[in-house]
Formats: C-alpha cells, sequence, structure tokens
C-alpha cells in the first residue's frame, strides 16, 4: 500500500486584521520594477471597506470576480488570457510574480486556477482530473472571506467543464501561502454563512463515517467537527475564529479521506440544476438519514437554530432527461462512492437508490 | 499588532508501513550520478529491523547517532565536518542532496542542524536564537521513531552551546518532508515512551493556559491534548496512531502559543543536571499543582495508571552555585514567563518562587 505524500499550505498567517500584512507577503516576492501581482477578488467586495485595502501598487492588476456561477473552466480560460494581454502590453508578457484569491471557496479556485494556466499550456479543462499539471504554478496566496469549503487547504480547483464538473487536482494547486483573518468573515449574509459553514460539517460527517479515513483524517476532521459545533449549536463568542480554523482543519482532513453520497449527489444538483456548492450540499445531506442518521440528525438542530428552511420539491417538475443526466452525474463519482460503501459500492449504488434520494429533495 | 507567518511542514506522509516510501522521496531529490543523501539515524536503531531498512545507495553515508546526551552545538558542528569531509573526498566536495533524520527528538533535531550548517557557514553555536540563519538548508527529511516532542513540526533545534541551552529557530530549520510511520514507535521502552509522550501532553498544558494562546494554536492544542488523553487514560487500540498525530498537532499548536513554567524549569534541570527533556518536564509538572492544578491531576492519573515513579529528592544535595545557576537559567526564558503571567512577568518570578519550587523537585 502506498500512502499519499500530502502536500499542505506551507505558509500561514492567523489572527484578526493580518490581512494588512498581504503587502508584506508581497514585498518578498517583488524583486524587479516591473513586477506586478493579480488581485482576484470576488466583485461583492469592490464598494465594501476590504475593496479599498487591497495592497495594489505599480503595475498591479485588480480583478473582480463575477462568482454568480460555480468557476467555469472557460472563465479560468477568459481570465488567464486578460491577464495574458495585460502583461504583453505592460511588462514585455512576463508574468505576475504572485497571483492573489480573494473571496469564498469561488474565488479561492479561480486563484489557484489561473496561477496555474499561466505556466500551463492549453486550455484548463484539459486538466480538469489529478496530477496533469506538468508545472509549477506562479507564486500564490490564498485570502477566506467566508469560510467552509476548505479551498484554502486543498489540492484542488473545483471547475465545471465542457462535460464534467471535476478539479484541477495537483500538488502544484496548493496555496503557496494564505492568510486567515476572522475579522474578513464577518458581514457574511446569513443564508449563505450558514451554507458554506455546511460544507465543512457535511464533509466531516461524510468522512469520519467513511472507509477511506485514517488516524491523520479522523484527527483533523474530529476537531473540525468539534469546532462546527461550537459555532453553530453553541453561538460561542470566538465563532469567526474557529469557524475559519474548522474550514482550514477540515480542508487538511481530506488529505487521506474522502467526502461521500451528499457530495455526490449535490455535484449532481450543481451540474444539472445549477445549485451552488454549499445550498446543494444542504439539500442533498437533509434526504440522508440512512446514511448518516446522527450527523442529519445534528443538522436539522442547527438549521432550526439558524432559522434556515431549505426549498422543497426541487425536482418534481425536473424532465427525465435531466433527472437521468443527474444520477449518472452522481454515480460516475467513483471515489465518494467507495468510501461509503468500500470496493463494492457498485453493487448497492443503483439508478433507484439515486432517483429515490433525488425525488425526496 | 503582527503575527507570525506560520512556516509548516510542506509535505507529509502519514501511515503504518510509509517507511518504504522514503527511497521515493529520495529518488526525487537525486538527479546526478554521484549525488548522496546523509542519514542521521539514532544509534539504538543500529542492530534493530530499522537499520537494514534504510535505504542507502551509492555514495550515501549513514551516521549513527550517538544521542546519550541532548545535542550539543560541539556535537553539530563535529558531524557537519564528517560529511564535508567525506563530501571533499568522494564528491569534489559537493553538498549532499538531502539529509535524514531518524530517531527521537534528539536524532530530530540533529536532522535539522546538521542541514542548516551544511549551508551557513561558522558554528551552530552562533546560530542559537531567532531568525539568524542565513540561507536555505539541505533538503532535509524527519522520521520520527519515539513521539511527543513536537520536533517533527517545529521550526527550532534545540542544543546545548557554551553558554545557553537553546534552539536555532527559523523558517529554514522546519523539515521539507515528514514520514509518520506508527509502526516505528512501537516497541519504544516503556518509561521512554511515558516520558516522551508527557513533554506533548505538557506543552498543550502550558499553551492552552498561556497567554499567547490563539485560536489557531489553541484547536491545535486542544487536539493534540484530547488525543493525549486517548492515548494515556484510555489505552486506545491505534495509540501508536493518535500519540504520532498528538505530537505532530502539539507542534503546530506551538506556532501561535509558547511553552510555560514547566519547560522553563526542565531548561534549568537540563543545562545544570543533565536531565533529559522528557523526564525533566515530568520532574518539573510534578511540583506545579498551584500553576496548572488540573494539568497536574490528570498527568499523576496518568502516571499512575503507567506504573511510572518519578526520582524524588533530586536537588538536595546540590550545591548553592549549581542551583544559583538552574535559577538563573530558568528566570532566563523570557518569552516563557510572559506566557505564564504575561508582561509584569517579573514581578513574579523572583529566585525566591524558583528556588522553592527546585527544592520539591
Amino acid at each position: 500500500m502506498k500512502f499519499r505524500n500530502f502536500k499542505t499550505v506551507p505558509k500561514m498567517i492567523f489572527g484578526r486584521g493580518s490581512f494588512d500584512q498581504l503587502d508584506d507577503v508581497l514585498a518578498d516576492e517583488r524583486t524587479e520594477l516591473d513586477d506586478f501581482v493579480v488581485f482576484l477578488v470576488d466583485e461583492v467586495h469592490k464598494d465594501k471597506p476590504l475593496g479599498q485595502r487591497i495592497p495594489a501598487t505599480g503595475k498591479d492588476m485588480v480583478i473582480w470576480l463575477d462568482v454568480t456561477d460555480e468557476p467555469k473552466t472557460t472563465y479560468v480560460d477568459a481570465l488567464t488570457v486578460e491577464v495574458q494581454e495585460y502583461a504583453a502590453k505592460q511588462v514585455n508578457g512576463k508574468n505576475p510574480v504572485s497571483v492573489v484569491g480573494i473571496g469564498g471557496g469561488s474565488a479561492l479556485d479561480l486563484g489557484k486556477a489561473v496561477a496555474l494556466m499561466l505556466t500551463n499550456e492549453g486550455g484548463s479543462a484539459s486538466y480538469q482530473g489529478w496530477d496533469l499539471i506538468k508545472n509549477p504554478a506562479v507564486h500564490h496566496v490564498g485570502i477566506p472571506t467566508i469560510s467552509g469549503t476548505g479551498a484554502e487547504a486543498s489540492r484542488t480547483t473545483v471547475l465545471t467543464g465542457p462535460d464534467k464538473k471535476l478539479g484541477m487536482n495537483s500538488d502544484y494547486t496548493v496555496y503557496d501561502q494564505i492568510i486567515m483573518d476572522p475579522d474578513l468573515i464577518q458581514g457574511v449574509p446569513k443564508d449563505q454563512w450558514f451554507y458554506t459553514g455546511m460544507d465543512c460539517y457535511i464533509h466531516n460527517i461524510e468522512a469520519l463515517n467513511g472507509t477511506y479515513i485514517n488516524e491523520f483524517a479522523r484527527a483533523f476532521g474530529e476537531k473540525s467537527l468539534d469546532l462546527c459545533n461550537e459555532v453553530f449549536l453553541q453561538d460561542h463568542p470566538d465563532s469567526d475564529e474557529k469557524l475559519m480554523m474548522a474550514s482550514y482543519m477540515g480542508g487538511q482532513s481530506i488529505a487521506y479521506s474522502q467526502v461521500g453520497a451528499c457530495h455526490a449527489l449535490s455535484y449532481g444538483l450543481s451540474y444539472v440544476m445549477g445549485y451552488h456548492h454549499g445550498i446543494g450540499n444542504c439539500i442533498a445531506f437533509d434526504v440522508l438519514d440512512d446514511f448518516y442518521p446522527e450527523g442529519v440528525k445534528v443538522f436539522r438542530e442547527m438549521m432550526a437554530k439558524h432559522n434556515i428552511t431549505l426549498p422543497k420539491g426541487i425536482t418534481k417538475d425536473l424532465s427525465e432527461e435531466d433527472m437521468e443526466k443527474m444520477i449518472r452525474t452522481a454515480s460516475g463519482l467513483a471515489p465518494l462512492w467507495e468510501n461509503v460503501y468500500g470496493p463494492s459500492w457498485q453493487e448497492k449504488v443503483t439508478p433507484e437508490l439515486l432517483r429515490n434520494l433525488y425525488s425526496k429533495m
């Protein structure tokens, strides 16, 4: 048996107000006069205080990201071309010295993806998969402004491509530096805060109940889950800090574990019906009593406590064609189902099972 | 306020039997025919199965470490010269492509120290302190065979020099790769297993009760403490795995926290009386009821459960000169005492207090 050689984010700053240290971090990368940095920032911050605090200078480039839809390979490629055209005009085509992603899971994934595409030729769709990336990325920095996805810690960047929703998984994908400033996640709209936090809660439940888990993943997953409970059940006064750590540790846990039934179903909801990952997970998890009885029970307590109401009956008007596409998408995620059922998962994961689950949503 | 930019081990392999992947890890570093690797291995493994499994090949060098005493700067310098003389004869003086430290805290610290000294001129004593190292180290790999010190995760290498016991603290000190193979920590003699594990338990207690702590350090410290409880109170069947994770997470916790009164006193015991770090900590912790009442209570339960008896009356025949030297050593550790008492620690940490504590040991 071979164990994964887990590449982790090598440098981290944690603390309230630590966003202000981004300037110092970038100063270490700037060596020549025409060196420039690309900031990819969720456009929600454009006219907010954070938008004014981006330490752009000289020939730096700030791009406001449209994250209405989850990241598509076409958007990644367009952003990469935008940077390259700018660089061609301004600095004889040289690459930026750093790419900084600022925002939620989508913005963080776009930061990673553009950093990779600036040094790897061809469109991003050709790199969806495992370890297809050939060259190290441009130095990249991730700064979460909403917590739960674990994108700040992970070795993937989830992209919707022409024929699949799948990440560019590689060691080069991992951020070189993250800045975890709990100040930044204050003021996130309640629903979004909850759905994104539940991404973390749910992947811990899936990982801890899965067949792939080992004690490395268990230690991180259990602590992440404890922190989620402090945040969502106990309203701990340090909830911003704790949620930020829960997200990071949940991401670390995935090194030697895997998500499960909920993420498989949720991928189908996203790919066919366009649901965002966070709410898609919640809708799917709410029908998984048979898979994760204790986890679903506590999840409903959390929903009740925070007055969250999920949409219901979302699949009842779905065409048969779309239903089948959704079932195909969900059942195609072999590692997730193997994590649930072990190697003989194919006997268990029948179209009937998936159709039945989707029909309950 | 500035927060530390925490450099962490960027690559980790965890799993039973993962030691066998060391060969693959080193293969990535070997590019030229005369490239060589230096293995620094605790000599306890010399005639044991592990000694036969060292993947040395070609011009590689295996050095069996004498860790009777804790690492001294003179020993680090001698090892460095040994490597350099070998390299001069064998490969025109070029540096090894990797230094692999295999063993407990002492061997892991020696691995880090030699990797640093091969690229930084002058003796190691001149680098005892914070961020004095100028050049990146040779690639270095750490493989613990006893768990608790957190040396596999930390940015220091604790050395006894001509005038102080102090680490070479720097980002370059951190291992480039660690391999955590729980198989390797089976069969450690019971006392040593306990004392080294208590190093982890105690620094968690000190960190969690200290003034320096933040939520990053708390999350890691709390989980590490939970794991210690599973190992030392509950005899969990996966204790090897859990202790290995406790040690790693305890090391991570120190990023934004600090040890406290016990480590300060223990440093004095080591420096003046030659006690090893693990047992020194236990002797010191056992008199710290006033500082850590709950922690000391549980510690005594752990001792009772594992039939551990600490030496008593160890300072009663100590000369006045040595007692004063020990008090000076302990009181000189400003950050540790500031972590205990806050900025006004100097009013509290009197020679009488320290003498009184040492007299109880």
